[in-house]
């Protein structure tokens, strides 16, 4: 992981000074608060702060005083209560905000999520490390042949060889190329006397989209289920699913009850068309349907299967 | 204030109980955590929780590690720097949430700030304490003649009287009503077993505007000044006002580099069109204007001659 | 209806004179443009302007050039399948306005929908018309015993007829009392010479929560979903709901693949948590369950017997 | 320009149709509607659809019937008041979708602004065309001595020659690779029938982020200007400014009122703090100031003499 010893002294650090606060504290959370949890090669996810845990949620859905009621059982029947009715706006009553690093090409997904703040590493401003992504072997997928936006096979041999070279190589000569160009002093290489060295802003652009870039990323726990749930999911691209995995096993210490009613309600959900209720009753009743009978999609009908875990006919 | 001992008790109890806590604390904001501030006849402020201070606005710029430098000469240069050039998305970096308590009318003002999260009390769900706004006779303000959303002299005598005596009386009537409709068990009144009670949804319509209601009000330190510009400023209708004014004091001790920046960049500043900008120029090198070789309307005239303090021709 | 005959004139000019453009246009919707579809007693909705069609949806989930493909087949069929998928970013490619009048109390649950662009009617500015809603006698309901925020059985007999009684009456009064603190020339009086009115900001204050606004209300085709999905519900209030159905027969004239697939995938449809995914497996297998072998709460064991249309046991 | 003579002529098509429409319609936009405006080497920008006018925000401030007032001066003035006081809800009204063609550098700046739609073309799903931005020399500068996120002077000779040369080969060779890793037919290669070929969503990453993508961006009046204040701004990096300066050349023919007082009111206005105010308070009334006694920062000093064109001393 690419946390320097300087940072993890900082880390270190931080961690020493502890305060007195009135404010609802989640001590799982504390324990982990400012350590990175390695992802991908290089990159990271850490917690910076947090407000507020599962009574916030309580607490906004009952509009009360205090901390809620004390009897977490009914706490939980209503949080399962909220997330199954769709009752978003009491889980955008607790924040958390993360820093994390991650190559540019996941960022540029990441950043779809609007609902969320965001404070970048500027390129414009700073010269990036040199750090970019590459695959483990394993993951070195061919395309899909039957999804469009998806993975196949991994690949083998030579051809995962050569693929690995030419990451590598790329990303190596186009990082020095960026480094030549800005003609900055680094423990590399003195600056040349004679040239100006090219704006930043412009020598970026001859970075490849594996490089690593770093941000601040705070949402509400709304905003985050709302994230996770796509990104999670097992058909998001692998380099941003692993990063939401991570941000999913910390929320469960973060919001435990909340978390629980996510995986229930969202992440192991599935959601049933007008027609593929009729569907469902017909087979609870007893028929045998089959892709031509089931008044479905031949799409929706291979889906509604895999989810009842039916055979297709 | 309508804090019923109750709820004092409770404010009291949560106050006495506090954590460590390895995230940034504030401690003047600490003091009044979960306190009401009164505000109005019955309505009140509270800050209920707070995520960062200063040093999440130097941080999100600095996209560093830890907790920003250690010089607060250094930060609040910054902070300055970033009001001043309207580079807001650092202060989108702490968040404060409070609990207040306000006319309908006001409500229905503040709600129209739409990137904030709010969960309010539900007349649908529950019933309206019978609580209403009635204003100091020095705030019954005649409409103004110059300015059609504004206010004028003070009403006097008779007129003051009877409006105060109006609003006391329809308020009562209409709410006594309400409770009527609803017949249910109350202090006041048993149910009438004869009768079932209109729906609460729809027995609410009954009350008037200034009937108080209740929310939890969570929202980040860039959207919380979108709203005190807007709100605590001179034009704002002195009932919003004055949540507004007890949420700047509050601000100050939450962060006070933001908040001095925000009354030096925002609150006291002036914006000036290009053609404002010639006027002024011409001014400075020594010419006489008028509104007539202003250049401006005489409505930005009339404005830039208060700005600069200078005697309207 | 509440429309003027100047008005009801204004909107016969302005449907007399179209223009040429080159923009996607939808017949079935010019046909309606500016008219009023009456909603409530006083209350109506009518579309304003629009942007864009189903194609403007095919268009963005392509990103391709011009308007997209000639068969309306493959249309419906990736907009179904947008739908399922939720992949809702298309969805944001249309816009609609509207232009609405409707009960304040209506009003203050409708904003609660943040995406959205909304100019009301401004009170502190002008003056309200008298105009408030009054339930049809059917429509006077009984507080649900079960269900804490619905209806149950209507009034009858002379409970209602006082409800009926009280809700115009006061109504009556305080918009007269609002008139009188006004002290403005209106048809009905002349002002009192003796008296300064009081401010419009604050006179607004004494009316009912039943008093009609207006506003318009722009959103995407993807936040009128939103809007559709819970206002009309069946849970939804009855006055927010009469609105939405209004909105979701304009819907269908506008965009009719996308109204399509969301009274299919969403209006329609059910979710099913994790643990409801199990048990109607066991169901399809054969199995008979019951509340207590079903292992669902009980609570989302009588849901999905209803959404199956199986008798609970 | 990187239009294909088949994009050319389904452009032409798409021209040579029209509707009738009762909506209100911008000649002077329609003139150009579809065609695309050359921005960069391989950009444009081209709108494809709109709702509204200046008139619409008229409507909306006024919430009235119709279209608005007759007299175009009463509306301009309208306008300049609503844009002077930061009245800027009516503004959210009007509407308009762009095609754009733009570098990656370019789109991740772009994407900061988070009040809009956006349908990107998919390189998870799509293969990338070979077009990357290299510019010209003139636009070659070296970075600022003086503002870290600034140009300087243009490289010259040698340096700029050899700069040119690395863009183009680092772009040539990574897009090479990334096709020779995709393995799928193109006019320039047959597959290697013996290799798997990686995945789109995996290969991406070896592009540079000069390499040109596009998007359908859609937003309203209100937020098309946040943008443009800020990346229409001489301070904008020049790539991307180019393409705001194109849109703000667009929104001239759309929306001319609107237009006149947005260069007014924001882009060619300054903003001055409440201390600056007090300098130029004392400036009129004729004194000299200097850096010491002015009460600004050095920097706020410098840039209030910029403002008012005077000399700093």
């Amino acid at each position: 992981m690419s946390i320097t010893s300087e940072q993890r002294e900082e880390i270190r650090q931080t961690r020493a000074t502890s305060s007195q606060t009135l404010r609802p504290t989640v001590a799982a959370l504390e324990e982990i608060l400012y350590e990175p949890f390695q992802v991908l090669d290089h990159g990271f996810v850490r917690v910076i702060d947090y407000m507020g845990d599962d009574s916030a949620v309580v607490q906004a859905a009952r509009v009360s005083y205090g901390r809620g009621t004390k009897k977490v059982s009914e706490d939980r029947g209503l949080i399962m209560y909220l997330m199954r009715h769709w009752h978003t706006t009491p889980f955008e009553m607790a924040d958390i905000k993360f820093h994390v690093k991650l190559p540019i090409f996941v960022a540029r997904q990441w950043i779809r999520h609007r609902t969320a703040s965001v404070n970048e590493y500027s390129a414009r401003y700073s010269i990036l490390d040199k750090e970019f992504y590459i695959p483990e072997q394993q993951h070195l997928a061919a395309q899909s042949s039957s999804n469009r936006q998806g993975r196949g096979e991994v690949l083998e041999g030579d051809e995962a060889r050569r693929v690995l070279e030419i990451l590598r190589e790329d990303a190596e000569r186009t990082y020095s190329n960026y480094a030549w160009m800005l003609n900055e002093p680094s423990d590399e290489q003195a600056p040349d006397e004679d040239r100006s060295g090219l704006a930043r802003e412009l020598a970026r652009m001859n970075l490849t989209l594996n490089t690593y870039t770093q941000w601040y990323w705070k949402a509400n726990l709304h905003n985050l289920m709302g994230f996770l749930r796509l990104r999670a999911d097992p058909h998001a691209q692998y380099e941003i699913r692993v990063y939401a995995e991570a941000m999913l096993e910390i929320m469960s210490r973060w919001v435990p009850l909340s978390h629980e009613a996510f995986v229930e309600h969202r992440m192991g959900s599935a959601s049933l068309s007008r027609t593929a209720i009729t569907a469902v009753r017909r087979m609870i009743a007893g028929e045998k349907l089959t892709a031509a009978t089931s008044g479905l999609s031949p799409r929706e009908w291979r889906e509604l299967c895999q989810t009842m875990g039916i055979e297709q006919v």
